[in-house]
C-alpha cells in the first residue's frame, strides 16, 4: 500500500516550517529551508524534497548544526561576497548573500559568493535559478563527504561535488543544469542497498578497487566519478574552488569533522555570477539569438534540455499540489507536534 | 621508416618563427604562436605541437586569418578585460590581455578575460598555467566547430568545447587539467579514418543517430560528448559563456563562417582568474595544506594527477630536445624557405 498524501504548495511550506521551528530553527532559517525543500518537492526532485526534513532535524539533534544561526554577510573584496553561515544550514546564508552578489556582479561584470561553515543538503539549481531570475548567468559548486575515488584509484577522496549552471532566457524558464560529478548520487547507492538491487556497472568499486555492482561492497569501497578521468578532474576542481580557495573544508576534512555522526556535511560553497550586460557585445540582439538558436537546435532534433522534466513537474505541482508518501506525511506531522 | 628529427627547444622555436614570418605573420604574432606550439611539442602533446604549423599557414593562405593582426586590449568593466583579436590567432591576444587580467584579479578577487574574433587552434593549458604562475587559479573554455551531438540527439550542435583549469601549488608544477567535452578529440576521429582503424564505442554516431565505430560514418554523423547528459550540459555551458556571453560565435555559427574552408575555427574564448589572497581564509596555512592533502591522497593511492605525464615529458624535452617525424621537419623547412 503506497498511499499518497496530496498537499498544496502552501500546506507543504507550512508543514515544513512547523517541523523546523518545533526543533529550534529560527523563523528566518525555517523559511529559507522550507522554500528550498518545497521547491524540490514541487519539481519532483524527491530526494531533495520533504523527505529531507527528518535528516535536517537529526543534524540539529546530534548537536552539529545551529538551527538559529545568524549568517554574517561581508563585503570581502570588490568581486567577492562572503557569508559565514556560522554552522547553520546553507539556504539562509545564500538568501542573505544574494543581493550583494547581484549588486557586485552588475558593477564588476563577474563576482563570487563564498559561503563558509554551512551544513549543506540542498540541490544547487534553486540558487542558480535565483541568479538567472536577475538576468545573470550563475555557476555553483560545493564539496560534500569523501565517498568518491579519483580515476585510477580505489580510495575515496572526493565528495559527490555537484556543479550547477543557469543561463537567463528572454522567455520562460532559464537553461539550467545541476549534476553530481559522481557517477550517481550517494542516496541512490543507499536506496539500492536498502532495496537489495544491484548497482549499474561504472558506479562503484569495492574496497580492493575492483568494479562492483553490489551496493554493500560499494558502501565499503568507493563511488566513481562520471566520465572517467575528466569527471575526476572536475571533482578535484570543485574541491579546490569551493574548499581551499574560500578557506573551507575539502570533502575529506568535512568527513573527518562529521566523525561518524552521518549527518549533513559541513563545508563551503562557491557561487559565481556573470552579467551579460557588462561583457563584450552587450545588448546586441544577435547574442540572445545565438543562445536561443543553440537551444532550438537541441530541442528540434528531439533531444532534451537539462531540467526540462523538472519544469514540467513544476507546472503540474503549481496546478495540483505535491504528492508525498502517506508514511512520510505521518512522520512529518509527528515531528511538527 | 619513421626517422625522427631532434631539435633543441630554441631550434624548434626558431624554425616555427621562420615558417610563420615567411607567410606574413608579424614578429609579435609569430613569437606568441611559436611559444605555444613549442610548449605543446615539449610536453609531447603532438597534436598541438609543430604538426600544427602547416594548418596555421593554410588558414592564412585561404584568406580567413590576418597574420599581422594587432589585438586591441580594452578595460571593459571593473572585472572584465576584453581583447579583440581582430581575426588574428589567439596566442598573442591572450599574451597581451594577461597582464590586465592579473591586475584586475588582484584587485577584485575574480576577473574575466574575454577574447573575441580569434582563430583558435591551441590547447588551453598554456594559458591556465600562465595564470597559475602568477599565484592565481585559472579556468578557460572555448567553443570550436559544430561536430558534436547533444545527449539524446543525432545532429551536431556543439564543438569539442575544451575546459582547462589550473591551481597554483607552493612547490613544483600547478595542478592542471585540460580536456575536450567531446568523448575524444576531432583529430583522433580523423586519424582513425586515415589509418582505417575502428573507433571505440561511445565516441560517435552515424547520420541516423545510431552508435558507430566506423570513422567515415562518424565523420558523416556526429561525435558524442564525454559522460552522457552531464558532458552534454557542460558543452552547452561552454557555448554560452564563451559565445553569447562575450558577444561571439557559437560552434554552429563558427562552422557557418568557415563555409567549407575547413580551417581553424574563428570564435571567442573566456578565461577566469581567481586570487586566493582575496578570498576568505587568505593566508591561512591550512588552506594550502588542505589542497596539498587532496593531491597527496590522489597520488599516494597510485592514481595520477592530470598533466602528470605532460610534466614528465617536459622534463625530458628540457634535457634533450623534442623529436618530430623527419617528414614533418622536411615540410617545415620547405615552408620556411
Amino acid at each position: 500500500m503506497n498511499t499518497q498524501a496530496v498537499l498544496s504548495l502552501d500546506d507543504a511550506r507550512n508543514l515544513s516550517v512547523r517541523v523546523l521551528t518545533r526543533h529550534g530553527f529560527s523563523a528566518a532559517q525555517a523559511d529559507s529551508i522550507a522554500q528550498v525543500i518545497v521547491a524540490g518537492q514541487r519539481d519532483e526532485c524527491h530526494s531533495h524534497g520533504l523527505y529531507r526534513l527528518p535528516g535536517i532535524v537529526e543534524t540539529v539533534k546530534k548537536g552539529k548544526a545551529d538551527p538559529a544561526a545568524v549568517p554574517d554577510v561581508s563585503d570581502h573584496a570588490p568581486g567577492v561576497v562572503r557569508v559565514d553561515a556560522r554552522r547553520g544550514f546553507s539556504p539562509l546564508a545564500f538568501d542573505l548573500g544574494l543581493p550583494l552578489l547581484v549588486e557586485k556582479t552588475r558593477r564588476q561584470g563577474i563576482a563570487a559568493l563564498a559561503i563558509n561553515h554551512c551544513f549543506h543538503f540542498t540541490a544547487l539549481w534553486p540558487e542558480v535559478e535565483a541568479i538567472a531570475s536577475e538576468g545573470l548567468a550563475g555557476l555553483a559548486m560545493t564539496p560534500s563527504h569523501s565517498w568518491v575515488a579519483p580515476a585510477g584509484g580505489r580510495l575515496p577522496v572526493f565528495g559527490t561535488n555537484p556543479i550547477a549552471f543557469a543561463w537567463p532566457r528572454p522567455q520562460g524558464h532559464p537553461f539550467v543544469f545541476d549534476f553530481a560529478t559522481s557517477a550517481i548520487a550517494r542516496g541512490d547507492i543507499e536506496l539500492h542497498h536498502r532495496d537489495g538491487k544491484p548497482l549499474q556497472p561504472g558506479w562503484a568499486i569495492d574496497a580492493e578497487g575492483n568494479p562492483t555492482t553490489d551496493p554493500a561492497a560499494a558502501l565499503d569501497g568507493a563511488m566513481l566519478t562520471f566520465g572517467g578521468h575528466k569527471g575526476s578532474a572536475l571533482a578535484a576542481m570543485v574541491e579546490l574552488l569551493a574548499g581551499p580557495l574560500i578557506g573551507d573544508l575539502t570533502s575529506t576534512a568535512s568527513q573527518a569533522f562529521d566523525d561518524g555522526a552521518k549527518v549533513a556535511p559541513l563545508h563551503g560553497e562557491l557561487i559565481l555570477a556573470f552579467d551579460p550586460a557588462l561583457f563584450p557585445g552587450a545588448g546586441a540582439p544577435e547574442n540572445t539569438e545565438r543562445a536561443e538558436a543553440l537551444f532550438t537546435a537541441i530541442v528540434d532534433q528531439g533531444a532534451r534540455l537539462p531540467s526540462q522534466r523538472r519544469f514540467a513537474a513544476r507546472t503540474r505541482s503549481d496546478a495540483s499540489g505535491v504528492h508525498i508518501p502517506q508514511t512520510l506525511h505521518d512522520t512529518l506531522v509527528a515531528l511538527a507536534k
